[in-house]
């Protein structure tokens, strides 16, 4: 028997292979799915059963064409939103065996209709599961989001409760393999852990504690997640199934003069300082490991991208990562340094960065020409903010930028200053001029000492 | 938090590197160990400990060396056979921090006086072990054996049964990652399954299901385990601590010429068929999967060797799982394939090699002139044996030559031919001229619709 | 400036890519392209132009497949057999642009009439060619072959010599990057060295130093090469451009159940000697390095096969290089060992392999019951055979069965064993019961000091 | 026969390795040397020799380690400045044997009195050469410095004149390898292409233009080369050999605590842009690819060091790097980002860069309130400045900082702006408080069309 997680950095997608004899099965499979076929040869088994455990939002499934290229069926809870041309549906208490192992269908919506969990049991050892696929049902630490059928919001966070207890009736000893680890878009508390079990989640996870359903659905009511743009394409795209990623990802490198009068999104994927220290004018900011999270919320997947990179590679990875959320119009890369670009003629721009210092003497003055803002969410804006500081969230900041004048000094915050970053970047391509980043942000104004107030004692704006 | 798991073929042996913020710890290192500080190092971690957790015998460890590379403590439990010069003791509920985690030490012994298991906690979520480093208290399936102290058989036996107790004790929840998976010499029924719980051992694992102690060390009174001579040799060398094995393995290639008279044994690694098919006269064959499990019965880990490889990257690989037990002298490999050697003029031998209808034909014709060598363990052997067959283990087979009569031709098997093949290669360089091989052997046997015979239903021979 | 030469082990086939500033070419590209653009990518370079120096008969072209995943043109010598679709034909004296570096155009007309050679120059450094693409025009050591047109032989011998001096004509100092290296079928004298000049060359390779045309014509008029079928086939579809390969080569894995009764091809590429050790009864020996060179002789490429392997990887490695020769048809491999077959009650054969004494005897007792079958090439034989030995090359013996008697015992011999093993499961499978294979052979022979015979001094048989 | 080059990156640095039959050969080994040992273990091959072309000034030579790791012979040209206690030495027509290979000795002085070159020739293809190792002696488009026995200054010149005849007259076949590519501290006009013969250089290479002994050392006497202060700690150091380096370069990851109050110089790795957009206080910035060139410059190679990198793997990297130099004392890596520094409340620094339009405008005002510091090599200086700058190269400006006045605010410049970010650090590190970076520098000004004035025309300053 073998067993590997594929963890996909940027979005904390978790999906999995498993296999036994000659056999193995795929759960939740990314849209590059080489990798499958690849640790499947290596193990000397085929791929027979590819499960979706649910309909995905934040990525596109690679399951209809990892079925195109090794034969597999693909399997898909009952309940979702629209038939899944490329799918078959199981229910509750199907079994599928792959070798030695065997596969149990549960039924668990809540975070989606669709949602189901895979218990699997070891044949010589049957007594009880070893373990179980929760899908975006339980995380290590938290549970699923319930806030994606608005119009039904207690009745499905009453369904995963029932989900919850169904998974929790498998037994403290199963392990669980969520399709999400900490950083998701899925679930904010996730624990920076990967390896758990249903006991383990049964004594320590926050939302397990709340015994009674009327609790937790109260509890789940009062959740605040983000709903990117992007995740009504993705839902759509995933209903048909994605195409096929280039077998190569090799963006072309292109000169200075290439970017003149270039109609394209120019993409400085280098990195918080990388930018701060020297840009191109009205290139956006979006480090690479952010990509996954934030490119959806600014750009629809159609848009045209130029990236500005620190070497190739890096090129090549941040391609991938886009394909991973639809994003497939790369049109290359900048093939020098922000140096080279310089040498070349072509100007550019180092941003304005300021600390804790200069930020609490603005903040002491207290000028109508200056605006303190601060783009982290609206939850974590709820839990304390500098005062006199607006909040509006970095991923919906272009939509909003008609609320800030630009006749005022801004200065951007964040909890660290990296989507300060991003946000300073889309503030520039607006047409701000007087903007700087608050680096260090929420975090360095706090370990300095300086007070935050709740947002009920804020004055107003 | 990252979570790596080590596996060491051959040898079945698992270690583990775990990490949190930039400490990371090391258990039951192997010796040869870049690989931890790889690891260590890809996840911007310092190692700050290293575990061991009991006395090794099946392999070397490399707590000593990683110690010195590393600038970590070595931890290793109270009650070991002597000082262990490079190592701390560490005793029950002593506790270590790594970052967000905790390590606790439970003293497990049993297996061996000075076993301990480590319990893992996250400090963030803490009510429960989230899991427990076993050793060779408890493997997935099996537990440890209780047979190296055999004055003390019953003592040892119920102090395992006290520890498993004690490890039950850490809850259903608690994943558990032994030092063994299957196909080590530490046990002979774990599962074929790196996957598991305290629960999930609870409640399927055959031995945690005796319930009462007495019965429990009944139980473990009556197992047959092998005691390769080289245990001994591992033991002592592990008090004071391998030497570094080379950077590269890189053994010489040598000619046909360079093999004419060498003192050294000739041992032909290329795997079953390659041997039957035609080897040099008086090589040893021995697989490199099974060079782990084999080499340190027949030889002293200073016996030097020449290797027969299918190409360089064996010979690489199989110089590295020789140091791993200790065999330091591989003095070259013969740098062609058989083809070649014959080509050169060189003397070859292509084996005789025998199948059921063959073999139970001769065992019908029960003739004093032929003898049917089983060379599976006595275990294997006591549950059925072909009638008329001698049983002599591949193990001791060298040292027992001389219970077998050159007069006679003999047809050598076990349960599937590969340790058959390594027999009828000894029976070679013991001077035996008339040896032939039952590949399939006793799985061809019964598949054929044959019979075996029970030990105490055998004719004599 | 980077020039990567990509080796194809078994074609012995040699491609390039090389590029300055942002921009790639490539020479030659087989099959599988990926590596093209994985090569490119790294350097920060865009592939801009693709060439094929000749039409290939002993490999499929990759550049179609290249041309569409990269942009790139393809460019392809003039006088092609027919037109090719997917190409722009190139002429005497064309020059491409690529950064630093100019590619120059010779038409170098001979081994095939749309052969080209392309000179490299480095513009900052013009004075001479940096070196030169010589296709099949020009190998290290040997020339290309010209007897594509038997009816033309004379022409197209005199236009290589030509051609030869165009070569030349670029200066000692321009280095060769040939399409092949010692091994490839397009050649039988190539140093087992891939560094040379033009000068090194004009001084060292033995064509070079045949002064007068007339004398080269007549040298080549006297060349013997193979012609295997699949040629005609590579050579059909290259005009049309190949089909993308799988991306990732992961055959199916099979039970020995799956084998029975099936209709395919059972190709074991495990090896000579794991073939001779066991091996299912009749199935075919092809050792992996052997695959190139020969499946093309016995089979057509829509043949479907299963592979009998050492190891998972050796299937995906052989399917790979299956596909480079336009075998798509790999249906899956022996997911176990031979051993494990035998033990799953499968019948098995062990080959009957003979050595130098016993051919010896054989060969003085001259019965005609016996027939020693030497299966190298015509051009092997006409240097020197064993006595009263009868030769038909390995590559023909499928189509040659008939000439041989099923009623004589055959001993079958090459230089060393390996097409020998060949073709005694060409036997085997033409249902010849009394086959062993003579391991060592020629070389064997010739180690013991026995003697060889010329062909016109052998005895008829 | 195999031939690889391994090339170093930072160092420039070709080292060879190359091989036939059962033996290999190595030419310059750098310092860390498992690549050698496995290349020649993968070939099959068993390392016999190892060649140093000439005492090395620029790295430290790996020689006597890969001697004692594989048994292999040193071999050193004659008249060293001292006995090398771990080679022999070779002399002018000595002949080495490997494999089919067969390597012969030039002496040839003049980079150092030490120089040997070694012409390789293919035994079965042997009326010519096939290639030479020229050391520093010849490279592509380039000739060795003859600067370091000032006192013998046109002796050296003349020895490295008639050195290259004695190349020279092994034949325009004969291809060439250097002990150096572009880039390197050993030659300025070095070709950025790592192909060439003897014929190439003969014709193309301008030193090889100078036909007579006299002009060619009046040519030599002009030239200025940098002499690093490190040269003399490896020409030392090389003379009884290095040791051997760790085996896992694994720095250990440090906390923003660790840092404060280090003795240790804080080196700051991750490039140009991210120093200048935020670096910490008196650190020092030395991008990853120029570490090899600048390091030696600044400090001496026991100087204990603390890195700042943008992931661990570059820290890894960057102790391998300065391993090659002799720096052996990286005490950690901070193993935090700027921005997660910042957030942890340490004070950072976002230098001022500024572009053309404001030095354009500042050299226009003339102030004696303001430096224009140009660092680039006073040989880069003399072929044209801005008006007005003053020249102090960055590898003297710690020791030359008492030149500079604190009082007047100074912008750094040099080609592009890379190294007058070091410079920039430097004079942070000496207390100059008003520093700012002139990005794209002589590249942008020229760009933008200023003009630019030779010494001779400079006005004072």
């Amino acid at each position: 028997m073998f067993f590997e997680k594929i963890k996909t950095k940027g979005l904390a997608h978790l999906s999995y292979i498993l296999g036994s004899q000659r056999s193995a099965v795929v759960v939740d499979p990314r849209r590059d799915v080489d990798i499958y076929l690849e640790v499947a040869g290596k193990w000397g088994c085929r791929i027979t059963h590819i499960f979706e455990t649910h309909r995905n939002e934040d990525l596109l499934s690679g399951a209809k064409q990892l079925a195109e290229l090794s034969g597999a069926d693909v399997h898909h809870g009952p309940n979702a939103a629209a038939d899944i041309a490329y799918a078959k549906v199981i229910h509750e208490g199907e079994k599928i065996s792959c070798g030695d192992l065997r596969l149990e269908v549960l039924e668990t919506p809540g975070h989606t209709d669709d949602s189901i969990s895979l218990a699997v049991f070891d044949r010589s050892f049957e007594h009880s599961p070893v373990g179980v696929f929760t899908g975006d049902a339980l995380f290590v630490g938290d549970v699923g989001r319930t806030d994606f059928y608005p119009e039904r919001a207690e009745e499905v966070a009453g369904l995963l409760f029932e989900s919850l207890q169904k998974l929790c009736a498998l037994g403290d000893q199963a392990m669980i393999w969520p399709a999400h680890g900490a950083g998701s878009v899925c679930g904010d508390n996730m624990a920076d852990r990967e390896l758990s079990s249903i006991g383990h989640e049964r004594m320590n996870n926050p939302l397990l504690q709340i015994g009674n359903r009327a609790a937790f659905i109260e509890h789940k009511l009062l959740e605040h997640h983000d709903h990117p743009p992007y995740f009504k394409v993705m839902e759509k795209l995933n209903l048909v199934g994605a195409q096929a990623p280039p077998r190569v990802f090799a963006p072309d490198p292109l000169d200075p003069d290439d970017l003149e009068g270039t109609d394209s999104v120019i993409l400085d994927v280098r990195g918080v300082t990388n930018y701060l220290g020297a840009h191109i004018p009205n290139s956006f900011a979006l480090p690479e490991e952010m990509l996954s999270a934030f490119a959806g919320w600014i750009w629809a997947p159609d848009q045209h991208l130029i990236l500005v990179v620190t070497e190739p590679e890096q090129a090549s990875e941040s391609a991938r990562q886009l394909s991973r959320i639809g994003f497939d119009n790369v049109d290359g890369y900048l093939s020098v340094s922000l140096t080279e670009w310089a040498v070349a003629g072509q100007s550019f721009v180092a941003s304005d960065v300021v600390d804790t210092v200069t930020v609490a003497s603005r903040v002491s003055a207290a000028s109508d020409g200056w605006l303190l803002l601060d783009v982290r969410s609206a939850a974590e804006a709820a839990s304390g903010m500098i005062d006199g500081a607006l909040n509006i969230y970095v991923g919906e900041l272009t939509q909003r930028l008609s609320e800030l004048s630009r006749a005022r000094k801004i200065t951007v915050m964040c909890a660290s200053g990296a989507r300060a970053t991003i946000a300073a970047s889309i503030l520039e391509n607006g047409g701000f001029k007087e903007v700087d980043v608050f680096l260090g942000s929420l975090g360095a104004w706090t370990a300095a000492g300086h007070e935050i107030c709740k947002p009920n004692e804020k004055a107003g704006h």
